[in-house]
């Protein structure tokens, strides 16, 4: 079985879109206007619509379920600092690294998470804990 | 402008079904096999396909946005620990409650964030810290 080291990292880009952020609005219910209704999100301090949160942060999961650790990955904790606001049109990308082996036999992992926008800013920080019986990828 | 208050408390439930979980796929780009593949997924632990954790954890992100402390709200911090799966057609709660105020003047506060499956088995449990300006609900 491969084994996953401490420092290895993995990542995926995306272009937020229109259509990412309505269709998580129906999957969760969220209809904050911040998200759905421009003329609220203009006179927010935002300034005009934002993506959710954890429709961001959904990208760190498919960082750990496609890459690192990849299929079979069981999550079993995610902490997520929203630092900065995702706008429609912002290309966002999602870095895994392996932080910490807390135990090796078991496979349980701390990875640190994180995500920029195509400034550079980091607009997620955070870790996951992540347990992987056998490693496929 | 109404404050909220330790203890207050608010929920919404939804069953989550097939097209959420495929929805979610293509948002996130997350096709662990375990979420997409019931071939693969009817041979793991799991047993049959489950959602994503972040799928179902995106309803407290519902009950934050639209209910307590609702629209306005600026998500700073979600820490989510994934107890056990959701199953497609399994009914799911998401209860938020108002653990602590951290700093009544700039309106931070500390949610106690919590999933329930219709066996009233805790799936999701957590906290949140949010920043709400004003309170419109």
């Amino acid at each position: 079985m491969n084994k996953c080291t401490v420092g290895e990292n993995a990542e995926v880009s995306k272009t937020i879109s229109e259509s990412d952020i309505y269709l998580f609005a129906g999957i969760s219910g969220d209809y904050n206007p911040v998200h759905v209704n421009r003329i609220e999100a203009e006179k927010s301090i935002f300034g005009k619509q934002i993506a959710h949160g954890m429709l961001v942060s959904s990208l760190i999961s498919n960082v750990i379920g496609m890459k690192l650790p990849g299929p079979g990955t069981i999550y079993m904790e995610q902490d997520t600092n929203f630092l900065k606001p995702v706008y429609i049109g912002d290309t966002v990308t999602a870095r895994v690294m392996v932080d910490e082996i807390i135990n090796e036999e078991k496979g349980i992992l701390k990875l640190k998470t994180q995500v920029y926008n195509q400034e550079k800013d980091l607009v997620i920080d955070g870790y996951a804990i992540v347990k992987y019986l056998e490693r496929k990828n």
